[in-house]
């Protein structure tokens, strides 16, 4: 029988994976293990399985019964074109084919490749990203202070920003005690948490055609940002100190400059 | 921060893993691993993870835009106790966990672990069970030739049921071109589809307060069942024949008296 049965579903997963999006993951995954001196080939199914388990969850954070939002890297939402069902499906089926992506890497032993799906299914599920979303949902009934709203973004955006730094020192063969690898995590950390301070920002101060999608929605949906806590000013000093020990946590290395520039991109993007 | 941050989410994760359940699908992984003469301690993991999916694919089965189910296994579905979006992220967590299980499972080596995440991750996306979901749907709007509906069924309901024979099998150090590897799976695929032509009968027959759901509810959807093709004599005829062939298919394994009692149970169920 062909697959022509399933060719809905699939339809779907690739409208939303090939809907653009900056691939910050899938990037940090393959400088650091670049920045280490592995092949970026060995990067290349992490990096790939990393932005499959980010388009599930940004599937899912967009369905009716989430977020509910219609517009998405200004694109219609997954759900406003396939429907629901197909959506949720689609979502479901993107996560679970990205751990066999990641056990498939060729160019890894099997024992990096096993940390790498033990790495990545820990830090997506109910103690890393999607923990990160419960807190979310919560922090829209009461408002959390602000060590938990930096606990929730840790968890729901930093954990696979951190795990994307980590696969990618995995694949040039870095242990997890290694230096280089603390290192790492030290700089996705630190841009994690930037990056998501200028969202925070960008949700108040943004163009809309180039965020892609409506601004003021934290504040409609009474989402905990950290503009609850400082002024817009006091964030993007706040935002600017991290990105720059973000820098620092990586000094010394040799061909750290596309690393650097992304922290720089990330503080000073538009969109 | 104490953990309780996501506690709401490990509970409804909990919630519908200890709902109960016949358990088949771990059943089967433990009993093939024994009959190949593995430690059952080697399949546990494996078991665990395959429920854990089975359990995800419920819970999402049951949210309003799928199949909107109030009841399952006479309890409350999840969303019916920790709201829609829980529900949603629940599941989710318990899929992308699921895979870790697998991953850590200490038994075994390596090169197995990294091939039962393949298997079980080929089985379940889009090719396997999420493919056979959205099958399901699209039986609801159009009728589905015969042919059509015992696909939809090995994927959404068998292809679960023959990766559980497939990693009990794994577990017990069987590779996949091995002769009793394959007898698991033809075992698998027939027990999978007799079950499934069992529960379209008892959706029709059955009791209500046995099952723990509403019977009928199959019409009610404009569900493609077998009942469309056959009378219900004929289809428990045919589930009858399945069920011995896949008796069969292990005939000559010493040890093989708990899946032969497996396969019969399953005929004669009555929820």
């Amino acid at each position: 029988m062909p697959d022509s049965d399933i060719d809905e579903v699939a339809d779907a997963m690739k409208y939303s994976v090939y809907a653009g999006g900056k691939r910050i993951r899938a990037y940090i995954c393959l400088a650091f293990c670049r920045l280490f001196g592995g092949d970026v080939k060995a990067a290349l199914p992490f990096a790939a399985a990393i932005e499959m388990i980010h388009t599930f969850s940004l599937i899912h954070d967009d369905l009716p019964c989430m977020d509910d939002d219609d517009l998405r890297r200004g694109k219609p939402t997954n759900h406003k074109v396939y429907g629901e069902a197909t959506a949720l499906l689609a979502g479901d089926a993107l996560a679970l084919k990205a751990f066999g992506v990641v056990a498939e890497n060729p160019y890894v032993s099997p024992d990096i490749a096993l940390r790498a799906v033990r790495a990545l299914s820990f830090a997506s599920a109910e103690r890393g990203m999607v923990g990160g979303q419960i807190m979310d949902m919560q922090g829209e009934k009461t408002a959390l202070p602000i060590e938990k709203l930096k606990k929730l973004q840790s968890l729901k955006t930093g954990a696979l920003i951190e795990v994307s730094a980590r696969l990618g020192a995995m694949a040039a063969g870095v242990s997890d005690d290694d230096r280089r690898m603390l290192n790492a995590l030290e700089y996705a950390k630190g841009i994690g948490l930037a990056f998501q301070i200028k969202d925070d920002i960008l949700d108040v101060t943004g163009d809309e055609a180039l965020l892609g999608k409506p601004i003021g929605s934290d504040a409609e949906n009474s989402k905990s940002t950290f503009l609850r806590f400082m002024s817009i000013e006091e964030a993007e000093k706040y935002a600017k100190e991290l990105t720059e020990k973000a820098k620092e946590s990586i000094s010394g290395y040799e061909g750290r400059e596309n690393l650097l520039a992304l922290a720089d991109f990330l503080l000073e993007r538009n969109s």
